[in-house]
This record gives C-alpha cells, structure tokens and sequence, in this order.
C-alpha cells in the first residue's frame, strides 16, 4: 500500500470509538467500492453538519438552529427541565418520546477521579435558567452510578432555595427484565419501592 | 433531536461495516466534540481519498497514482505475481512484508451460491498480463476455504498452458498456534505436509 492518503484516513477512523484499525480498513474498502452510492453523500453529509450543527445555549444540544428545535418550540413545556449528562442521554429519551419539556445537558457527571468538579459542569447555568425563567420541575435524569447519584444530590442541594419541584426517574425492574438476571442492588430498590396495584 | 442533517450522518454511518445505529450515534457525538481536531481534518482527508485514490488498472490495488505505486516500482519482481481475493488480502501480505513481487486482485472468489461465476472476476486479466508480459511464477494467496480453493483450481487449470509456475501459501500451524486449539483439518494438512529439519 504506501498510500499515505489512505492509511491518514485510517488512522482517523481508527481514533472514533466502536473502531480500530482493522474496522478502519474494512470501512475504507467498503466505501471505495460504493464511491458515489455512500462515501460522496458521507462526505457530504459531514460537511454539513461541521458546518451547520452547533451546541444550543439554552439547553446544551445538538442543532442546526441556535437556540435548538426543542427549546424554540412553543409545544414543549419550558416550565419543566430535565437535567441529563450528555446529548446522547438527551436523544435517548427523546427517542423514547417520554417526556414533553425541555432540556439541560450538564456535560458530565461530577467525578473526583477524573478531576471533574461542579465548575466543569453547566450547574451555574441550571439555576441561572431556573432563576431566570418560570420552571416548576426540574426532572433529575442522571445515570444510576455513584457519580451520576452524587452529582444529583449535589444538584438536589444548590436548586432547594430556588423552591422548585425536584424529581428523578423511578428505579426498578427494566422492562423485559428476567428477575433471575438482574443485580441485587435493582431487585432490593425495586422491593423498598414497590406500589400497590 | 429531529437534526435531519445529524439523523443522515448517523444514518450513512450506521450502515458502515461493524458500525451500527448506536456506534454511529457515539461516533457523531464524539466528533462534534472533537470538531476542530478530528472531525474537520477527516472530512478533509475523505475527500482527498474520494478524489485522488483510484483503482489500479493494472493489478486492481487503489493508489492515488495509476498504475499503482507497487506495479511501477522498478525494485518489485514483475516477473512474480501473487494472486489474492481483495485489496484487504494485498494490505495484509505487504503489512507482512513477505512479498517483493506485484498483485493480482481477483476482485472476489467464484460462488455459485453468490451467483460469483469467472467472468465477475479479473481471471481473463490475470492470463492477458502473463501472456503480455514476462512472468515466471503466479502465487496464489487464496483464502483457504471451499470458495478459495475452487477459484485455486479453476486458475490453475486456465494457467496450465501458459507454461508458468503456480505455486500456493503453505498450510500448517500457524506462529503462535497452539495444537489443542486447532481445528482438525489443519492438524491433518500440517502432518501430511510434514518437512524433515
């Protein structure tokens, strides 16, 4: 081979996560083969969205617009925020069409290990919105880890003197979960927290 | 979400080999955190790979120039050409370095379940370049399964009269390999092609 063009994009591709340099190869022949079908659109596409997709000041997503769909949108209840810690998450529960209200993406979790503190985090700019504009609930959906629950208690501390309603996800048995499979710290919160049917 | 223009890229992505929705979804996210240092430089070199790297007329390996920079090197062995199924097989013997002769790239193995006859492949080039040149051994680095070893076959039998030497990889253990774990076949080629030391 020798080719530095080709083995550069490789070593690029390689560096994404999910990929290494074997996936980077085969993903490199695969479009060479389908050159205008899929890697002149690729192309394209990602022009396009290092060009046009920014980060929303409001919230924290990922938009063509600025201030982003959700946040501009009159349908979406500005009155309810719901904190996650990155635009995956976001998108997660977007997919999932759970909730109606708009956003905050605090960019992490608070992580002493990782030297990730509270002034790495949009927590400054979550009461600022919450000062600033009319919110009633702020929905605390951070992941249930060590850091995701301490960076909720923490969160939970600074909004009590703002007199918002704070809440979180419920805990329990995941959907299509086989009791048999799952850990115990999730079948003990699921038994302290079970409802009467 | 609802970013057609991030919903596209994911979608081009995902369909990707070993790339799927979610790991399409990850690359995206860590792209648009590493703009300027990743996503810019690679949406530069795609292009430059979509523009420059074409298909080598000769022996079928991609290069920016053509012929490729293997067939026109006047230090590789002309006179000796290696036969393998794709450009992914070429990469991997001329990573292993074995190899100072030129390519042939079939483009495929013959599969009648894959409908892949001879004439989808680049035979009738292979015996136009050893009748139009000089060759004096043809290699054939087929893949050692059903598929490979018929294609073996059918080339032997159409180079026969070409008076050339066909030679083919050896089979045995490989570096490394450890007797309990190989497959039978392999311990029964390795014994029967056994070599006095």
């Amino acid at each position: 081979m020798a080719i530095t063009e080709i083995e550069q994009l490789i070593g690029l591709l390689s560096k994404l996560p999910s990929f290494g340099p074997r996936s980077a190869r085969r993903a490199v022949l695969y479009l060479m083969t389908k050159k205008e079908s899929h890697f002149i659109p690729l192309i394209a596409t990602m022009q396009q969205v290092a060009e046009h997709v920014q980060t929303c000041p409001v919230c924290g997503n990922l938009d063509t617009q600025s201030p982003c769909s959700i946040c501009t949108n009159p349908e979406r209840h500005a009155e309810q925020i719901c904190v996650v810690e990155d635009v995956a998450d976001l998108w997660a529960l977007e997919r999932a069409g759970a909730f109606k209200g708009t956003y905050h993406v605090l960019g992490g979790v608070l992580s002493a290990l990782d030297g990730i503190g509270p002034e790495e985090l949009k927590i400054n700019e979550l009461i600022q919105r919450i000062t600033d504009t009319h919110v009633t609930e702020v929905i605390l959906a951070l992941p249930a880890t060590v850091e995701g629950q301490t960076t909720a208690h923490y969160i939970t501390d600074k909004l009590l003197p703002l007199q918002v309603q704070i809440s979180a996800l419920s805990r329990g048995v995941p959907i299509g979960g086989e009791l048999d499979y799952l850990d115990d710290g999730t079948l003990q919160m699921a038994f302290k927290a079970r409802r009467t049917v």
